[in-house]
């Protein structure tokens, strides 16, 4: 047995808005529940320019992959929903910027619209260390 | 070996559409197929209102987990695919009382259109029970 | 311990166009980043019949599927991303005629448009034969 499904809850990044946890963990995969550019005190960046909002949504899924036991090197899968396919190679800058070394498997997935008007959602699979 | 991948096929929700598995299943986690409000008999509810279709298609996903082995409080991940984001915490209050004390990982990712006119899809990836 | 993540990086299929792999493998499990209708050799088929994109996009899957150690039967989960629901039917025809007997859990989801002018992407979680 591989046993129990454990969810992550930390204040490094926003609490979650709905019914869902931050992330799942089970036999070691981590699944990050989809992030937008919130920061952790819940104030909501949906006003700011693109990158503002791609750091912010990164860095809300790092922490929590972080508190679930895995560093950007353990991810497996990372999934982009921008409005916008034109802020492909900006997001792309900043993807690299933040994961240095590590290249997850990567989908960017454009989307008409996303909740309260924000401009960029991430979500990932990522390994726990020593999994 | 893990084994091989076992494919789950249920008369308690529609039969596959096209060319895929309801769900396959491996090494104790389950990934379900897209699912739309169709009735398990083939009727289409793509013209009742967004409640009942997110009702019938979170039905479906339940009904194909659970003949995978896999309750709600097993889900890892849930990505939902919704016609305009303002259905989102209608959304959200059907899902909190289909999955009760539940609470998987989940993302919501807004889509121009889906199939026949639908207005929501759901799948997600589930553990068998005692896997 | 389940050991490192690889990454799966070959010459039949396109090279990534930004900070991504190919795939990367874990546990047996391997995640394959979108694919576009890109020939290995980098060409761009975006100005080609939705079919010849969907072939190509397709066939890059299933070759960086097979540089991890899976075939088409070996998948667990495609996730397509297509520019126009009305594709849905001929994408079918075309998945079933790739795939064959293997049927994978599958999601269809429309999107506003693709890089490139693109109309397809899909991706996929496949399983290492043996694993």
């Amino acid at each position: 047995m591989a046993g129990d499904i454990e969810r992550v809850a930390t204040g490094d990044a926003p609490a979650p808005a709905g019914h869902y946890a931050q992330a799942t963990v089970w036999d070691g995969l981590i699944f990050v529940s989809g992030q937008l550019a919130t920061r952790p005190d819940g104030t909501r960046l949906n006003h700011q320019p693109f990158a503002e909002q791609a750091r912010q949504a990164l860095a809300n899924m790092l922490a929590i992959a972080a508190a679930g036991g895995a560093g950007a090197e353990d991810f497996l899968k990372v999934t982009v929903y921008v409005v916008g396919i034109a802020h492909w190679p900006e997001f792309n800058a900043i993807f690299a910027e933040m994961f240095g070394e590590a290249r997850p498997a990567r989908a960017i997935v454009p989307v008409p619209e996303l909740h309260h008007g924000f401009l960029v959602e991430v979500e990932g699979v990522a390994v726990r260390r020593g999994a």
